[in-house]
């Protein structure tokens, strides 16, 4: 039988019982890992500029997927004439500009990847990208076809060693909108082929992420992000989805059906302790509110 | 067996064969029925002023879901001081600021309707206060109770004599992410309960509309939006869905089952001609880009 219990406002909830995982929210905010992946889409960067450098610091990796080396470029040039210069460009090329272009060719820490086939988008393209990175390919020793080469070295490449990269993208949402549900699709791809990479879309309003179906459930750590978040909502957007049991949500739920159809959908719901554990029986896609005033100050903060 | 066919870049669509309906893109824009209705969200109205003003005028009836009050209120005011007012604001006015409930509440054609129950949202409390508007409803000459008055209103009311009213939602999207996916939502929950609306949500991206589901499919019209729009995208967010027939996208598909969770999404497609044929087993989101810059010029010109 289905359960919604409303719960108190501020409640003390500790991780505890069996789980199959823990997600840590800061680790995209403050990628500890030895490795982390920062990778911009080709849309207009919105962030505060203190905001995108203190992000920008925090990952090892960072990559432009083809036209957002143009957003890159115009977003911020310093008193020196000094850009951000990401490790890697990649794409089909269709949308960078032939100044950006000439720029970024002429920064020895920055590599051009051109890929023409049509058969992966530039999204993917550049996760592959990522993946040779993450294991340690130089990407200017070998020798790349220009039509799918990347594809091909991600195909042969044994990825067993990787594990928990922290995968941030900026402007996945917000732009046109099967883009944006492009970037959905996104979530049940990695899952599949990259399950390694913990990947969290960021836009001006949230932190949007991928909670993994389970028998046992996924806890929450929300840490020191819990002063810097509000609403959150729990998107089924693969379909129709059982959420098992939430625990530490303002409106938990057992055994409760969910589906866009139907209109049983948790949305303006919110976290009422540190923690919170979530159940699926399939993967299900979490929105958290982010309130940007002081996720600025946390990230300026953490990355000193 | 599912089969995918790259078209020519133009080609002649007629109108032909056995359909289940025609879906006129320009009917939102241009709304020539009796009775359309533009509602508005809060979230800030990023409309040209000239677009904006057109639509206005072009729509019979105008509400404001509680906060889009101060966003109309703010958005604009002419050389004498005046501004947009709108025939309601609905809602539990968590969200209007104290200076715009004072200034609407001295405008004598805008009624301001306060309903507190939270078993429904503004926005459904807004589309319900419009059912009862065209249905010649007059909420100044009833007695509403402030708790879920409208609701009771919208349930006693006989709706068999609505057809086809074109409702716009403005501010729907690009918000919070759990606000975009209830949005997509109500495209599911107004086709059950009230299918005489034919709903759109209008971004500075795209249009978003629901394909209602079919067997021999529903022809949509494009006629003079041709010109304005550039790609679209069938978006299963409803869960697996086939896509059992188009014809006139430069991607046309046959039996073709779509899902996230397979990464099958038609994004990124586009219409070869002046029609285009959709059939699919379940209703499916389809998204429509718009270029703005020419959607202004043609708002301009169908409102003289």
């Amino acid at each position: 039988m289905s359960i919604i219990t409303e719960n108190n406002d501020i409640e003390d909830i500790k991780i505890e019982g069996e789980y199959d995982g823990i997600i840590e929210l800061d680790q995209w905010f403050d990628p500890k890992a030895e490795n982390s992946v920062l990778l911009i889409l080709n849309q207009r960067i919105k962030l505060d500029h203190s905001a995108f450098e203190a992000l920008w610091n925090s990952y090892t990796i960072k990559i432009c997927a083809d036209g957002a080396a143009n957003r890159l470029f115009d977003y911020y040039r310093d008193s020196d004439g000094k850009r951000y210069h990401p490790d890697v460009i990649a794409g089909d090329m269709d949308s960078i500009r032939e100044d950006v272009l000439e720029y970024y060719e002429a920064i020895e820490t920055t590599t051009v990847i051109k890929q023409n086939t049509q058969y992966s988008t530039d999204f993917t393209k550049s996760v592959n990208v990522a993946t040779l990175l993450l294991l340690g390919i130089d990407l200017n020793a070998v020798e790349i076809n220009e039509y799918d080469g990347i594809h091909k070295l991600y195909q042969q490449a044994d990825k067993s060693q990787l594990k928990d990269i922290p995968l941030l993208i900026l402007n996945g949402i917000d732009g046109r909108f099967d883009h944006t549900i492009h970037s959905m699709v996104q979530f049940y791809a990695l899952r599949r082929q990259d399950p390694y990479f913990k990947m969290c879309f960021l836009t001006m309003s949230d932190m949007i992420i991928l909670i993994p179906s389970s028998k046992k459930g996924y806890w929450l750590k929300l840490d020191k992000v819990k002063p810097l978040i509000g609403n959150c909502g729990l998107l089924p957007l693969a379909g129709p989805n059982i959420i098992t049991k939430t625990k530490g949500l303002k409106w938990d739920v057992e055994d409760w059906p969910t589906s866009i159809e139907s209109g049983n959908v948790s949305s303006s719901n919110r976290f009422v302790g540190e923690n919170c554990l979530i159940a699926c029986e399939e993967s299900i896609v979490m929105s958290v509110e982010l309130k940007w005033d002081k996720i600025t100050q946390h990230l300026i903060d953490e990355s000193e």
